[in-house]
């Protein structure tokens, strides 16, 4: 056997996450462990809550981490918002309103799909149809920012029209958060979930939630019990609780949350707006560049994230090489497509700690090297110069 | 607001967990971030599987660290194994047990209990009674090492016995793995969960499992869907199996991996059964200090965890005064009893790299002064030299 300390490569993170975590972050992460009934650790947790409604916009009392990836962020939303023989309405416009609908089922409920074109926003008139035809429907599900397209829908009039008709929302923000505007409070979103992985550039596995006072009397005023028993927020509410009582429901990763903690301390120092316009401003110089290049974007302007930028791939190139070789010789990673994008797009990542003027003018000037290397049919030696010009703009 | 960085305080962690964390797992946690479907990350990844065989001692091709904590490991074995209308034999002899009838009431089977007093070990024979009694029931689940006690069960005589009467097992080994001989293949456990922050050491947040084939022929043959996404293993092993493709499900908190790793192979180098002796050796020095004070333990020497040692608390003594005084000032946190066990019971853990002489003599020398300032009715001035004397016996 002998199998020896791991030693990763250095990476620039490029792709759909995870975004380059700040070296502040994971200096944090290796601070001496202690108890999470520690006074000292409850303080903690009561600053993150703190912290976390702000990144969120939110007064929501039962705002936490997940001590989970987004993937529990987001099966602790339908597991505990939704019930046995209920409706769901699912706007899917990618990979993740998929896993919705296979959370509403395995929830025992029925999901209503409204599918849209992949790259293409929810449409709030076909939602506004659909809860028309299904009165009896209980809650509206939609992603924020699609990681797998990069296309943002418009969350606050979702939110609007799922509440004219009695139901309650949840909403995947995932990419958003610190990225792109949101407005929990403001949009009465009733159930969100996000990854610590994205925007706000913290290490994976983290999975920050907020739910609104209609959420939590839906979820104490459920028939049935919450089929997760790790999920079950009226446990988890006993240790996050801010009673000031702790009870012990299961051991909070300690390390993790110090590095979530510095990760919200850090966007708190830069200012919510100051992040959302950071995003926007590198993503116009990657854009300027990308199109210098000669190449397109998969999603129209009017509704395209800022910090995942999916990317045409030329004809006749194959990008899995063009991939292996950023990793290999620039240690750059940028993110392939998923599902029926495979083979179709890349996705270029600017968030978090990532979303820098010296990570667009890298990213852009290996890319043109990459493909006038392989011979694609592209403006070479434009990209650079393009963004720098923008830069300058 | 403006919330500054967090900075804990540095802690002796003599609990039932998390326990110390080596530097060299802090250091670990702290090298750069890389993207959860790198070659070099999926190289880390087989070799942690490989490590982990080796600490289960199992060949199972199905083990692996679960991307969340142990609670989250122990309903990745009952959701993927339990279906609704079956029955399962759930042994409880403390607060473990309690966490497993919850889990197999959620997946809509039926729990029949053996109820042992708290701080004893399961009895074969009731079980054997039980499943007699119970032909039509499908799995025996029961926890190895109870950490609300302190008491270790015979895990290969209790799983003989769930074979013989057709039955698939799923054991607990949150406290045992690392810390007590265990032995997967050897002992035919089915299904086996564990924590990260106890005798492996390393910061809480991940759970190791482990199924045979036996386990993986039933999951893959179920009749229903497993009702959680997040934990379903037919999706999850696409992403840990061993086939050298890594489909995507969800992003693995990578820096904590790094971690697990770490926490591995210092395993490996120590040699597990030098680190079951370990336990052994520094429970005997703290037996020998607990029992000069005049203390006695919870839990009768021939089913005692030498990695998590009840101790009962002297008469008119406020206890949580004492373990505040401990933490506020020696730094050292001892557990308090869970549910039933409060106010009669001290849990003094010797986990992993906590489990060491200087710990000893330490946690003896301020549990003893302590007791002594504050009037209780011990034998003063005992404890350190009885414990020196065990070591130098």
């Amino acid at each position: 056997m002998a199998i020896g300390s791991f030693h990763p490569p250095v990476r620039t993170l490029m792709g759909p996450g995870p975004s380059d975590v700040n070296p502040r972050i994971l200096e944090a992460m290796s601070r001496p462990t202690i108890g999470h009934l520690d006074p000292a650790f409850v303080t903690m947790m009561e600053e993150s809550k703190e912290l976390l409604k702000y990144a969120f916009q939110t007064e929501n009392k039962l705002t936490m981490p997940v001590s989970a990836p987004g993937s529990a962020g987001m099966e602790m939303c339908f597991v505990n918002l939704v019930e046995p023989g209920e409706k769901v309405v699912v706007c899917q416009n990618g990979v993740f309103g998929m896993r919705m609908k296979e959370n509403v089922e395995r929830c025992g409920a029925t999901a209503i799909m409204i599918e849209e074109d992949w790259g293409k926003p929810v449409d709030p008139a076909r939602l506004e149809a659909t809860l028309a035809e299904h009165p009896d429907a209980n809650l509206v599900a939609f992603v924020h920012a699609e990681t797998s397209t990069g296309a943002i829908s418009d969350a606050k009039t979702l939110v609007s029209i799922a509440h004219q008709h009695n139901c309650l929302t949840i909403v995947d923000a995932v990419t958003s958060l610190a990225g792109s505007e949101l407005k929990v409070d403001e949009w009465e979103i009733d159930a969100i979930y996000s990854g610590s992985q994205k925007c706000i550039s913290c290490a994976p596995g983290i999975s920050p939630v907020s739910f609104s006072e209609r959420a939590i009397h839906k979820i104490t005023n459920r028939k049935t019990k919450v089929q997760s028993w790790f999920l079950d927020l009226n446990l988890v509410m006993g240790y996050w609780g801010s009673d000031g009582q702790r009870s012990y429901h299961h051991t909070a990763p300690v390390n993790s949350l110090y590095g979530f903690h510095e990760a919200l301390v850090i966007l708190q120092e830069e200012g919510l707006e100051n992040s959302w316009a950071r995003h926007q401003y590198n993503h116009n110089a990657l854009k300027a560049g990308v199109e210098a290049m000669g190449l397109s974007f998969f999603v129209d302007e009017a509704y395209r994230l800022p910090q995942l930028n999916a990317v045409t791939i030329p004809e006749g190139i194959d990008e899995a090489a063009v991939r292996s070789t950023l990793l290999n010789s620039y240690n750059l990673e940028i993110g392939a497509g998923l599902g029926p994008m495979a083979g179709k797009i890349w996705r270029i990542g600017l968030m978090g700690f990532a979303s820098t003027e010296t990570n667009v003018l890298n990213c852009l000037g290996a890319l043109d090297a990459v493909l006038s290397d392989m011979g694609a049919d592209i403006q070479s030696s434009k990209a650079v110069s393009a963004a720098k010009a923008a830069y300058a703009a």
